[in-house]
C-alpha cells in the first residue's frame, strides 16, 4: 500500500506524478528530453537500455520493468536483449560504445565520485562525444532519483508484465509528455486503469 | 578536472547546465518547485535544509555549500543552525515535523525501500501532510540526481566559502528560474565568473 493517499487506479510513479502535478511537469519534461526526443546521437533504445539497467542495479520492478519495455519497442521488440542488457550487458549486442556508457552510468549510480578519468577514456575510445557521456551520467543520476522516488512512496507495482509492455509501445511511439497528458491532472480520469 | 568539456567560468551544476540548456531547463524547473516556490506548507528554509541535508550524506561538496546557503539565507543568516543540521538534525534546533522528514529523507537518500510505515506514522504524528512527506521523499530523490550529476561529470567546485554564500542570497531572493536566466544559454556571458 503506498505511504500516502496516491490515486489507485495508477501504478509507479503515475500515481506519484498524479498526485503532484506541479512536479509532475518537470519530471516528465526531463525524461522526455533525455529518453525520447531526437536530435540525439544515441537512439532512443540505447538511453532506454541505460535507464532500464539503471532501474536494474537500483532494483525498482516499476522502472525497469516499463523502461525495458520501452526499450523493447524501440528495439523491434527484442526482449531478449533487454534481459540480456540486465543480466550481463557486456555480452550483449550493443556497440561498444554503449557498453562503455553503462559502465560509467554504474559507477553513477553508486556515486558520482566513483567515474575515473580512465572510465570516460575508454567511453571516448569507443567514439562516445561528451554530450553522450554527458547523457549517460545524468540519465543514470536521474533514475537514481525516479526509482527513489518510485519506492520511497511505496506506489503500487503490477507484477504482470502485460500492461507495462503495452504502455511501453504507447511511450515509445508518442513520448512521455504526451502520454502524461491522458492522466493529469490528478483524478480527474478515474475511468482509466493502467495502461 | 572537469570529464568533459564544461564551460571553465562556471562551477558545480551551473557548469554542467550551461553545457546541455536543454536538460537545464527542466532541472531547474523542478528545484524551483520543490525548493523556492511559494504555496507550500514547508518554508523554503525547511525544503533547503533537506536539500541540503542529502547533499551531505551523499559528499556533494559543491550541492550542501550551495544550498546550506540558500537555507542560511532563507534563516536569517543562521549558519550555524545549517551545520548543526548536517551534523546532529535531531539535536537542532529546527520543528520535530522537520526532524521526521529528514528521518524520511535519509532513508531515500540509501534507497526508497529503506522508507518504512513507521517512518511515514512518525511524521504524521508530527504533524506532516502527505504532501509534505512526498515532498520530502521527492527533494531527497532529486538530490540523490543533483549530486550525482555534480560529481560524476567532475565539475570545478571552488572551496572558497564567500561566492556560495553571495549567491546563496541571491538565489534565496530571486529563485532559480530567474538566477539561471543570467548564464543561459551556455558560453554567452564569458564575463560571469562565479556569482
Amino acid at each position: 500500500m503506498p505511504h500516502i493517499a496516491l490515486p489507485e487506479h495508477l501504478p509507479g510513479i503515475r500515481a506519484a506524478m498524479a498526485f503532484r502535478p506541479e512536479t509532475a511537469k518537470p519530471l516528465n519534461e526531463l525524461v522526455e528530453v533525455l529518453l525520447h526526443s531526437a536530435g540525439n546521437s544515441l537512439t532512443a533504445g540505447e538511453r532506454e537500455l541505460i535507464a532500464t539497467y539503471v532501474s536494474y542495479l537500483n532494483e525498482c520492478h516499476y522502472c525497469q520493468t516499463i523502461h525495458g519495455a520501452i526499450a523493447a519497442a524501440h528495439l523491434d521488440d527484442n526482449y531478449e536483449l533487454v534481459k540480456r542488457v540486465k543480466a550481463d550487458f557486456e555480452h550483449a549486442a550493443i556497440s561498444a560504445k554503449l557498453k562503455s556508457l553503462l559502465v560509467i552510468a554504474a559507477k553513477v549510480q553508486k556515486s558520482g565520485k566513483h567515474v575515473r578519468a580512465e572510465d570516460i577514456a575508454a567511453a571516448r575510445a569507443e567514439g562516445a562525444t561528451d554530450t553522450e557521456i554527458h547523457d549517460a551520467v545524468l540519465i543514470s543520476a536521474a533514475f537514481c532519483m525516479y526509482n527513489r522516488y518510485v519506492d520511497g512512496l511505496a506506489t503500487n507495482q503490477p507484477l504482470d508484465e502485460l500492461p507495462y509492455l503495452e504502455r511501453g509501445r504507447q511511450v515509445a511511439r508518442d513520448g512521455y509528455v504526451a502520454v502524461s497528458k491522458t492522466y493529469l491532472p490528478a483524478q480527474t480520469r478515474k475511468e482509466e486503469t493502467f495502461a
